[in-house]
């Protein structure tokens, strides 16, 4: 008998025949005899058409009555879920963020919880409830409706679970599991069984859109397991969870993620001077763009190249800022290039494996591909390359870290 | 410096061009020194769609989680205002049923209000702002959603108004006013300025649908001026009130009340012995069928006549019910009829003017109207006649009563 905090996403509940669908998989979980805790999204496309029906009143509108609107949309899917568990004989009853009350800060469309009142759920759970939930959606200390903003429903979910102490949150989604890589990159991409929350933030925040990075990190503070289910199909999804005791079959990696969203700028011949770092990205941040990897090489003749990348949409206005900037500290020229591309290798195996940077370059070169820039963490390396490059690139370190899977016949 | 609470129909905000004229009604208000609390409920069409959904789900959806999604219809709608208003510079909030916390009983989708916390209202009136309510709902003491059934949303402003102890409620719809009978019968109908609570739920009883009973009773038992309005049209609208010092000019009927619902049975022949009214009349309720009018005459030859009237929808069902009652108590035969029609004759000028009925019946006989019933309260005199002579009942009582309006040139 374990306690499960289950999430469905917009897709999952996009219609009566799919609400009918999720109501089966958790009668399915409640008849095993586990207590059950279900987190819902609104339907698919209804929380567009309620923004669209406040923009139709106003361009901008304001947050706190947005709120109150958009956070009607899980409203309407918890009372359709729990009516459809009652339907089967399932003892089902749903609560609003604000009926659970899951209390959150005033910073309306944008939310963050502070904290959940466990005593309904409880005491429902006990009577032999399934208690659905109202995703995305809590209230302020005065009685105000918020909503976490996009996605926020994953971290209901994980907070839900955190609250309860549950044994595991599942995140019920369109894909059945998170993959070594983008499995349209690589055919070769498996299903992992398992990865730790600094590798799938790690994945995450490299463009792997599984989940919510919020909700991750969520669920690594508070030590939540994590799954991530397919809605419709069986299987049992990839756990995210702790790094326990590395075996001795763990891989060195877990995964390949890659990014096309960035664009890369340099500053050349910088007077290398205390200080010429913050004098460069401060005028950056200042304009608030958002900066990702940083490099600057070691001086020679007293001057330096500076590098970094920024999201392709902030190029134009990072190359105005550096050039004025360049100006201002006397630098030589400033140049940029958008057609870049950032493949990363993430694995917490890789503590404990030297040369792992190494087997990246290697693979790299002997495909012929020139490494333009290079940031390495502590469970992963990335480096900027051409973005023709990429899908070879990914392919040929997939290979490299023996993460293909077996060939049918093998 | 009046404080008004003003209620729209979900046809005034039946989308969003609708609420912007709205938001123009309320601010021109706000702008004269009103006080406003504004009571909406859900956009026309809106409360059925949900309904809909629920019942894709189940045919007799759960009524705790019906409220759950029936309740977001307003939720939207006031959000959706306060956004307006605030467009327009005035200052505005709204707030469901639980915010406000407008507590009710546990019965859902037919909840009655028990009372109403008008701290945040007065608070923010104070502040300035206009508050903007959802109608027809409220919350139980467990904290549960609920709804008041159709039409609560009229409940709602006279609550808020007596809670607030408000200058008046005005209640916003698409006509002008109560008249003195349909003007689609009578077009020499006329608006009435002023009628008393009494006078308005006979008239509302009888088949008037501009108001909801259960809101005049509230209003009345209240002491909470009413004011019926049209949404979009210019007006004073009709007062509802309590019955002043009558002033001489006051008239003796306030209108003409007509209803073709109704079915006519009559037990002829009936023992005349004690009990004999609840030997008939038991049976009928048993059956959860509604009577209306009761007549019976004095007796001669120790029998009497019994007639009864019901609704039409319940005919068939009191027929049988009535033959089985008639064999068992000895009665000679049932007779009934359904083409018939009630007219009345309402107001609190009868009280102190004598003869007012016989001048009704001295109306119809010049007509040749053939009276089947009588039945009268202290201020309504009801018949029944003969469903063809309907119009031109009304039309004669209308003249006889000097309630048509001057002709044109007069």
């Amino acid at each position: 008998m374990a306690l499960i905090v289950q999430k469905f996403g917009g897709t999952s509940v996009g219609s009566v025949e799919r609400i009918e669908q999720v109501a089966d998989k958790v009668k399915k979980f409640r008849d095993a005899g586990d207590d059950l805790v279900v987190v819902l999204s609104a339907m698919s496309g209804e929380t567009n058409r309620l923004i669209d029906l406040a923009k139709q009143i106003s361009d901008q509108p304001v947050p706190r009555e947005l709120d109150v609107i958009v956070s009607t949309g899980e409203q309407v899917t918890i009372a359709l879920l729990a009516m459809a568990l009652i339907k089967r004989g399932v003892p089902a009853v749903s609560y609003t963020g604000n009926q659970v009350r899951i209390l959150t800060d005033s910073a309306h469309n944008k939310a963050r919880i502070l904290q959940i009142d466990d005593q309904k759920i409880r005491a429902d759970l006990k009577e032999g409830r399934v208690v659905v939930v109202a995703g995305f959606q809590g209230v302020d200390e005065s009685g105000n409706i918020t909503t976490l903003g996009r996605g926020g429903s994953d971290t209901t979910g994980v907070a839900l679970a955190a609250a309860l102490k549950a044994d595991e949150c599942q995140i019920y989604t369109d894909v059945d599991g998170v993959y070594t890589t983008d499995p349209r990159v690589v055919s070769q991409a498996q299903r992992l069984d398992k990865i730790t929350f600094e590798e799938m933030l790690e994945m995450a925040s490299l463009g792997s859109k599984v989940l919510q990075i919020r909700a991750v990190e969520f669920a690594g503070k508070y030590n939540v397991p994590l799954r991530v289910l397919h809605s419709f199909k069986e299987g049992p999804g990839t756990l995210i969870t702790i790094d326990e005791e590395e075996s001795m079959e763990q891989p060195i990696i877990s995964g390949i993620a890659f990014n096309r969203d960035e664009a890369k700028l340099t500053i050349r011949g910088v007077p290398d001077t205390p200080g010429v770092a913050f004098k460069i990205l401060g005028p950056i941040s200042g304009a608030n763009i958002e900066v990702d990897m940083i490099v600057q090489n070691v001086a020679h003749d007293n001057t330096t190249d500076f590098t970094f990348t920024v999201h392709r949409n902030d190029y134009q206005s990072a190359l105005t800022v550096l050039e004025n900037t360049a100006k201002e500290i006397g630098a030589r020229e400033v140049v940029g290039d958008t057609k870049i591309a950032k493949v990363s290798i993430v694995g917490v195996g890789m503590r404990s494996h030297a040369g792992v940077a190494s087997r990246m370059f290697e693979a790299l070169a002997k495909e012929s591909i020139n490494i333009q820039m290079i940031s390495t963490s502590e469970i992963k390396v990335s480096v900027v390359i051409e973005e023709k490059y990429l899908e070879l690139a990914v392919r040929a370190l997939h290979t490299a870290f023996e993460l293909d899977a077996p060939r049918q016949g093998e």
